[in-house]
């Protein structure tokens, strides 16, 4: 089945302690679209500038993104600038460039509407809330971020009503409902309105809470991180891919789909930007699958 | 198999959000050999004063845990006092007194020598090494702190070559090795000696690292923490007293045992200091054991 996805496309410029990636392909759309790729056709709605690199629409046209909802607006690409930790699970944002970004107003083609697969990415709310007007989904992913937790909260909390599946890692979770102990803290996200809580630990796991469903899943070991960019956004694309691809959403299939987004996670961070997804497809990440499978059972 | 623990006993004195325990039973021995009990015979090595409350001695009692090598010495019990954060990942140390403990030496019965099982608790390295020159063990865990790892590291680095397996946490990882990622810090506390690395990772789960295997073990989600003081020292009492218990130490049998040490663990977090541990047996653990196997299958 389809899935649409709305967010961020951007240029990003990266310095890690393996080194510097300067106006790389980046995004939360665009990791989640490259990721969501592998398992099922996948919608891209978002914004780029006039500046924006052919080579980039080329990667994901290869991949067989459907880019009709790929708006291609005055003046230039929204640009994020960060800088890595020697610990890479902290970093530190140097610059956000808005540009075309600021007056985006998604609008969804027929075909990214009728996809039964929806992910808000991170955007403002009330632009969430604007894509879920046109949309005619039949299962809802949201992510959010601390940013519009603190600024744009009401209308957050409109959305959350509004989504099946939140994906969010701990430091929101805190954030959002003042919890810091995580299964408090997943109760306290789905009273909220999604049914299903999907709790990002970063290198340390997720837990998934539902009604019929506690899911602790371990950690994926990565020696080499060289660059953990997107990590999160391909999560999603992993897991709402492998719901769209098998077109299920019971709850095997959702700590199936909690797996495959920490694989596809996994490969991203080992070369930048989304250089090493685009080498990759689902041979790869079933293999990968199962080797995480032999790391994990008892 | 029997097991011998050499470590601390202590008095505590712990508030948590869920409130004060004054002077109830404490220190990383008693912890670990009331998990171990569960398992095999234990054999305590460690000392109390005169003021050691003779109900404590029943409890440790009451699990058949052999006390040969519970010296009582003159004057007063270690004592610890902590405070717990509202995030009780957190705690403070508020004060330290070590009274009978500041001239330990440990001496080990024959019983507790002949054990084909010994850990050495968390206590200053050139005591660890006084044990290893009395005991015989077929297989050795070792437990330590950052206190060790900053003033006496030549000393522990002598232990690390004669241990089997240490079990230590991210925080230590990185102070001993200078490493921030996981794999590559247990690769490296792994170069010091020690064949077997299990790194806790608190409430995320534990890596197990040696030549034979990686094991990624998931958190075991605990929504009730009521006080976590010696839930690391019960997961090496689970651990090493799993092993004992079925005699083995192969890869399984070590993947297993760190999730009976994740389990006794959790069960330590429910109530003050010891009172959960007090109250279960080894009918609880397997439950729970079955328990945590379905939260983390996939």
């Amino acid at each position: 089945m389809d899935v649409t996805v709305v967010g961020s496309i951007a240029l990003d410029t990266v310095e890690t302690p393996s080194g510097l990636n300067e106006e790389g392909l980046g995004g939360a759309a665009t990791f989640f679209s490259l990721a969501a790729a592998n398992y099922a056709p996948v919608h891209l709605v978002g914004v780029v500038g006039e500046d924006f690199p052919e080579e980039h629409v080329r990667l994901l046209q290869s991949k067989k993104i459907v880019l009709d909802g790929l708006e291609r607006a005055q003046g230039k690409t929204f640009r994020w600038t960060g800088k890595y930790h020697e610990d890479v699970n902290n970093r530190d944002t140097l610059e956000t460039q808005l540009n075309v970004f600021e007056q985006f107003h998604p609008k969804l083609p027929a075909a990214a509407c009728e996809a039964p697969f929806l992910f808000l990415g991170n955007i403002h709310p009330s632009l969430q809330i604007e894509v879920l007007e046109q949309a005619k989904p039949k299962f809802v992913g949201l992510d959010t971020m601390n940013l519009w937790i603190n600024i744009a909260q009401n209308e957050l909390r409109e959305v959350l009503k509004r989504v099946d599946v939140i994906i969010i890692n701990d430091s929101e979770v805190r954030d959002l409902t003042g919890e810091t102990n995580l299964v408090k803290g997943a109760k306290a996200v789905k009273a909220l309105g999604p049914r299903i809580v999907v709790i990002k630990k970063g290198e340390h796991g997720c837990l998934l809470y539902s009604d019929e469903d506690i899911f602790s899943a371990p950690a994926y070991p990565i020696e080499e991180v060289v660059d953990p960019t997107g990590a999160g956004d391909t999560f999603a694309g992993g897991f709402l891919g492998h719901l769209a691809g098998t077109g299920k959403t019971d709850a095997a299939t959702l700590r199936q789909a909690v797996i495959h987004g920490s694989v596809v996670a996994s490969f991203t961070c080992e070369k930048f930007g989304p250089d090493r997804l685009a080498e990759i497809g689902l041979a790869d990440i079933k293999a990968r699958f199962a080797e995480f499978k032999k790391l994990a059972e008892f």
